[in-house]
């Protein structure tokens, strides 16, 4: 084990991810940033790092980190907007662990907020189109799910497995959701209810795509642990690219910017403990996890019908229901992701007696453009 | 002198700033991004910063930089994009050098691109107004150029000036864009031309506002120095934070976030050298100059009337025409503020013969929400 940690998470604080008619982003944000700043006791802060994608879009704003901060009276601390699309919260806190190394001490304030539903669904998935090339792609039509949707068929074809095998994804988010406070959908699907739902890009039905959500989620980050608390820490982080155009990728099996960002994370076949994975859609939560080196190429989807990622493995999977059910609060998610696995470490409810003791989180931006992981550990 | 920087900036390259509507956002970035790392010798680069205000509002896209590096060539280096509003560039430079420290090796690549020029001015004008609190002051029709005037006001009428001292900054930076080959107005203006100009919100005329320009800079940040080039290193940065809401504020007549950012880069009252202030709106040029302990507060008008701060003198301000005559870029002009100075300390044309051995750069989001300020110098 490093004897030393990027950084520790001395707080952490979530909204329910929701549907956010009567609070904006402001109301949003100060709910979080200063319940994780009083659970991290406090602390003097030396920089704000704001996740958010839409901020500009639906909410009008620029720059929005100044605005968040003075309404929640966290005035004179300087903030940095970080914009990656759905992978914002992941670069932040990269960001924000690269400053923790340059300044040598302190802490950080990350937090992700997105209000997607301050927009009707048809600006969301528009915006969402902005994800992809604009003039290339989105001018043309094509839209995230389609992308998947073609990644699933590949997949699918290449190792021979059927709809009824990627179904699973859903039932097992789902169910995990339904035990989670945190998470949108509290719902268990039958497999009826997949195969049933609207077919969105085939073969990739309505359960296959996590939902919108308005939703905020802190972190404090510090260069020492929180010494009333459990000490968790970053040890690791690694980032990676794919070829950003689609058309111009060899292998729609594998997303290639997860496997560079493991690669640099360093070997992770031997890895046991918690794991979060982006799961924007169902089948980026199994392209991921092969892509981490967490199971051989095309054998993900087989484990995951065999149980091999639940709970009580060597290996757990979005134990918490992952975007699918906690649902993809954009810019916010990979923070979402983040706070997650710290409540699995810490086995706060539902996570009592879990007992893990490692983690790992991988946040994507768009369809395999740019990733980072982290892997985290409590140290002792 | 420390005898390390935090980064050398191993090349740089700036498009001439102007309206570019046979361009889009990836020309322009990879006509910067190929020339500075060409003058860098091409080194490795670990990830990409993009700096850009507008690029979902005037250009459809999210996750910007993916799109952009794909198209430069720049295939499979991951790109982080920052957005803090017309700061963004100095922020992505701050975070592009904590990234360094953090990796404690390497190059980093930043870029700023903005096309404001995508849209008509009336959209240019709504966008800009983003950058005040979007609830609470541009709903209710205030702009940053409103704001900057009633501090304006308030600075002329506590120090005694006429209109006719301020004047004197645009009347300065035109004539000195007129020598900058990278200036967008090169036209010498006289103090007629100012005075008859349209009020855009009283005191503030046409001469005092920089002109909207669609542009990208670039600079190839490394923790070496370029072995075949003169050494030119980033000593230090500072950022500060004043409160968000402009009518929460007890003084109009100081740049809080400037006084912070200053603050903490160190004592600048004894810096001699060439400064780069952001100058969006001729008070802010002003007004920045007390903020960075240049002068006493009060005096800066006074002192720049009187010649103090032109070529020559100790401290030597906008000597490429700052923003009133290089152009606002939004998103980019920090960075091409970083580039002049770099232009000036190496002596390139029209800076020949300057021999200054040290550089600040002041950059500022929206109306004093928070700033950056670095300092450079040539390591021999």
């Amino acid at each position: 084990m490093r004897n030393s940690a990027l950084g520790y998470i001395n707080g952490f604080a979530v909204t329910p991810p929701g549907r956010y008619y009567d609070k904006g982003y402001r109301e949003l944000f100060a709910e979080v940033a200063l319940k994780a700043l009083e659970a991290a006791g406090n602390p003097d802060i030396k920089a704000i790092y704001v996740a958010s994608a839409l901020s500009e879009l639906t909410g009008e704003q620029l720059a929005i980190g100044n605005v968040l901060r003075d309404y929640a009276g966290l005035r004179n601390i300087p903030s940095i907007r970080i914009e990656n699309g759905d992978g914002s919260g992941g670069f932040a806190i990269m960001t924000a662990l690269n400053h923790l190394a340059s300044a040598g001490n302190g802490c950080m304030l990350v937090v992700g907020v997105d209000k997607p539903h301050e927009v009707i669904s048809l600006k969301q998935n528009k915006y969402a189109s902005y994800l992809l090339d604009s003039d290339y792609e989105a001018y043309f039509g094509a839209t995230p799910v389609a992308l998947a949707a073609i990644m699933a068929k590949q997949y699918m074809k290449s190792y021979e497995y059927k709809y009824e095998d990627l179904a699973t994804w859903a039932i097992k988010m789902h169910e995990r959701g339904a035990r989670n406070p945190y998470a949108y959908f509290k719902r268990v699907a039958k497999l009826k209810d997949v195969l049933d739902s609207e077919l969105v890009a085939d073969p990739l039905r309505l359960y296959d795509v996590s939902p919108f959500v308005d939703g905020a989620a802190a972190l404090v980050l510090c260069s020492k642990p929180n010494p009333n608390d459990l000490a968790i820490g970053v040890i690791n982080y690694g980032f990676g690219a794919s070829n950003s155009y689609f058309a111009s990728r060899n292998d729609y099996t594998v997303l290639s910017s997860v496997v560079e960002a493991a690669k640099a994370v360093g070997p992770l076949e031997n890895f046991n403990g918690v794991v979060s994975v982006h799961d924007t859609y169902s089948i980026f939560g199994v392209l991921a996890l092969e892509a981490l080196g967490l199971c051989k190429r095309g054998s993900a989807l087989r484990l995951l019908n065999e149980g091999y990622f639940d709970q009580g493995g060597r290996v757990m999977v979005n134990l918490d229901g992952g975007l699918k059910a906690v649902g993809n609060s954009m810019g916010a998610s990979g923070v979402y992701q983040m706070v997650g696995v710290v409540m699995q470490l810490r086995g706060d409810k539902p996570f009592n007696g879990l007992n893990a003791e490692s983690a790992m989180v991988e946040d994507m931006v768009g369809v395999d453009q740019e990733s980072v992981v982290f892997t985290l550990r409590v140290v002792k």
